[in-house]
C-alpha cells in the first residue's frame, strides 16, 4: 500500500498557485463525463461565457487552453507570428523576457525593449523602437508577476496603431484581479492562469483573440509550428462544428467552471474594490514596520506585492520560517530581484483581510529572529486602519 | 448564482477517459501547496519513481508533461528533431498520422509508411523505407487509439538498430493495460496520456527518455522550437536543481500519484492479466452475438476494442441510445473508420467484469431496436463463461 496524499495545509501567499475555494475542488472531483459528452460540450460554451465576462470582451474566440499559463503564452505568440514577423516586446521582467524568447523560436525578428525590473516601460523608448522596427506584434506584460509592476495598457495601444500591429497583452497575474477590459482597451490576444486570480488550481489558460487578430490568423502562409497549441485546430474543438483534437482536461474545466462562477457571483467590481482594498491595507503595514515596497505607488499591482528584503536579513530563512511556523507561503524574487525582494500574493481566494494581517504578523516574528526591530505590533496597526477606513 | 455541476454519472468505455477511482478523485481534490513547496518537490520525486515502474524502465528523465497525451507526443518530436532531420513514421492510424504532422511541423524530411486501419504495420516496407531515407528517429504507435491495432515493437527495434535511429513510441492507450517494457525493448523516447489505461483525468503525459535519445538531446544543434515543451528547461524543474520553469499542474499531480499507486498496489502483471481476460470476455460476446472484430486476432488491443458496425444499423443512434439510456459511452471510428466501427475502451478502472456484460446486455437492446436479431443473452452468455474460464 502506498503513502496518501495528505498535503500540509498552506496558506498561498506566493505568486503562485493561491488559496483555491472548497466549492472549486469539490467540483473538481465529481465523477468525469466524456470529453464530447453533450454535458461537457454544454460545460465548455458556459466557460466560454464566463470568460468572457471576466475578460471583458465578446470575442467569439475566448476558450482554455489545454495547459498552465505558459502554455497560454506559447499559444499567444505561434499563432500570431510567423517566421521573419516584425515583434516588439517591452521586457521590464521575467515573463517580458519570456514573450521575447518565444517569439526568437517563432522566427519572429523580435526587438526588446527592457526597463528596470520593479519599474514599468518607458513608453518613449517603446514608440521610438517601434518607428525603427514597424512591428506586426507589440508584445507586454499588464501585470509582471516577476516585478509586481502593473503596465498602463493604453500607451502601447497608440503605438500599436501608428503602425497597424496587434497588440498581445499577458494578464496571467491580474485576471480577475484588476480590470483586463479586453474590448475598452482593443487587446488582440490575451492569455491568463488559472493559479493567479482565478483561484483555481494550474492547468489551463484562458486565451481570447479578437476578429481582427483572427484574420490575420487565417490569413497565415505557413502551419503554426505548434499541432497542440495550433488556434486553428483548437477552434474547431470549442467551436460549433466540436471537430475532435485532442481530449480536454475535463476535471480541470470542472473547476474553472466553478472559480468563474464564484467570480461572476461576486461581481467583478467588488472583486477589484476587495484586491485593491487588500493591498493597501498591506503596503500601509509593510511601510509602519520601516520597510520598502519595490515598485512605485502609481504602478503597484494589487495582486502581486514586491516587498524590498532589509539589509542583513536572510531571504530565505525568512521563507522557511514563514512556511514551517507558519504554513504560509510567499515567493523569493526572480530573475534580476533573485535575493532583493520577497513577492506576497494576494490573489483571489488569498486576497483576504484575515490573510494581511497574519502575514504582517508572521513577517515580524520572522524579521525579530534575525534581530530587525520594528515597534510591536505596527504592522497589523497600520493594516488594521486601513481595512476598517475601508 | 451559477448552476452547479453535477454531471449525470456515466460509465466510460469510450476511447478515453476511462472510469476514475474515487481514491483519484479524493486526491485530486486536496487542498494546494505552491508548486516548489518541499512536500510537492517531494511528490514530483515519487511520481518519477512510479512512472519508471509502470513504464518498465530505470530511465532517469521520466516525467509527466504539463499537458495532454498530444502534449506528450510534441514533446516527443519536438525535441528529438531538428529541421532537416530524416525521420520514417508507420501510419496505421489517425496517432502515425498525427506523428507524421507532428515531425512535418518540426522542419523533418519525413518518410511516411502506411497500412490499411485495422491492420499492423507491415515491417518489410518499413525495411524498405528504412534503407532509402536512412532515418535518425522511426516513429510507430503501439496502441493506435483509431484502430484498436497492438503493434508489435521488436521488429521496429531491429530496423533502428540497422540505422542507429532512435525508436520513438506512442503509448498512450497502452501504458498501464499492456506491458511497455521501455528498457527490454529499447525504446528511446515514449508518452503516454493519464486518461487511458492509468485511468486517471486527462491532463498530463507520462514521457521517458533514453539516455542515448538524452545525449542527441543534449547534443542539439538549434533550440527546440517549443519553450513550453523543450526538455532541456523542463528536465531543471524536474531533476535536482529545481529551475523554475512553469507551474506544474499541481492537483493533476496528486490525482496522478494516486493512479500510479493504484496500478502498483494491483501489480502489474496482475493488471495486464486482468485487461486480457476482460478484453477476452467481450470479443467472446461479440462474436456470439454474430458481430465482428475489426482486426485479427494476433494483433487486437486488450484496452480498445473495435467492433465492426453491422449493415444497415445507424452509428449514431446507438452510441446515442447507449449513453441516454444505459449511460453508457463508446467511442465512433475516427478517420478512414468512421461510421465503420465502434470502439469499445477496457482501460484501467473500466476493464471489469461487470461492464463487460453490461455492455453486451445494453449493445443487444440497442441493436434488436433496430431490428438486428441474435439469439437472445447470447453475448453475455458467451463472455461469462470466458470469465468463469479464467
Amino acid at each position: 500500500m502506498n503513502e496518501r496524499i495528505y498535503p500540509t495545509p498552506r496558506l498561498l501567499m506566493g505568486p503562485g498557485p493561491s488559496d483555491v475555494s472548497p466549492r472549486v475542488l469539490a467540483a473538481m472531483s465529481r465523477p468525469l463525463v466524456g470529453h464530447l459528452d453533450p454535458e461537457f460540450l454544454s460545460l465548455m460554451n458556459r466557460i466560454q461565457d464566463q470568460l468572457r465576462k471576466v475578460f471583458q470582451t465578446s470575442n467569439q474566440l475566448t476558450i482554455a487552453v489545454s495547459g498552465t499559463g505558459s502554455a497560454g503564452m506559447e499559444a499567444a505568440v505561434v499563432n500570431f507570428v510567423e517566421p521573419g514577423y516584425r515583434t516588439l516586446v517591452g521586457a521590464n521582467g521575467v515573463f517580458g523576457q519570456r514573450l521575447a524568447e518565444e517569439m526568437r523560436r517563432s522566427g519572429a525578428e523580435c526587438t526588446v525593449v527592457e526597463a528596470p525590473f520593479g519599474e514599468p516601460l518607458d513608453i518613449e523608448a517603446m514608440r521610438k523602437a517601434a518607428a525603427e522596427c514597424r512591428p506586426q506584434v507589440i508584445a507586454v506584460v499588464q501585470a509582471e508577476t516577476s516585478t509586481g509592476v502593473l503596465q498602463p495598457i493604453e500607451p502601447i495601444r497608440e503605438i500599436c496603431d501608428e503602425h497597424d500591429a496587434l497588440l498581445l497583452v499577458d494578464a496571467v497575474t491580474s485576471l480577475g484581479g484588476h480590470p483586463v477590459e479586453i474590448d475598452k482597451r482593443r487587446i488582440d490576444i490575451c492569455y491568463s492562469g488559472t493559479q493567479k486570480c482565478l483561484s483555481c488550481p494550474p492547468g489551463l489558460a484562458p486565451l481570447t483573440v479578437s476578429e481582427a487578430a483572427l484574420e490575420r490568423l487565417k490569413s497565415r502562409k505557413t502551419p503554426c509550428q505548434s499541432w497542440y497549441l495550433d488556434l486553428k485546430l483548437v477552434m474547431n474543438y470549442w467551436g460549433e462544428n466540436r471537430a475532435y483534437h485532442h481530449t480536454a482536461p475535463i476535471s480541470m474545466n470542472f473547476a474553472l467552471y466553478e472559480s468563474l462562477a464564484i467570480i461572476l457571483d461576486e461581481g467583478l467590481e467588488a472583486r477589484f474594490t476587495r484586491h485593491r482594498k487588500n493591498h493597501l491595507a498591506l503596503v500601509s503595514g509593510i511601510e509602519a514596520m520601516g520597510l520598502k515596497m519595490h515598485v512605485a505607488p502609481l504602478y503597484r499591482l494589487w495582486t502581486l506585492n514586491t516587498v524590498a528584503i532589509p539589509e542583513g536579513i536572510d531571504d530565505l530563512k525568512v521563507r522557511k520560517q514563514l512556511l514551517s511556523e507558519y504554513n504560509l507561503e510567499i515567493g523569493g524574487g526572480l530573475g534580476a530581484l533573485a535575493g532583493k525582494v520577497w513577492r506576497v500574493g494576494l490573489m483571489g481566494e488569498s486576497s483576504r483581510a484575515r490573510n494581511v494581517l497574519f502575514f504582517l504578523y508572521a513577517l515580524e516574528r520572522c524579521l525579530a529572529a534575525q534581530g530587525y526591530s520594528c515597534a510591536a505590533g505596527s504592522g497589523v496597526a497600520a493594516a488594521s486602519a486601513v481595512l476598517e477606513g475601508q
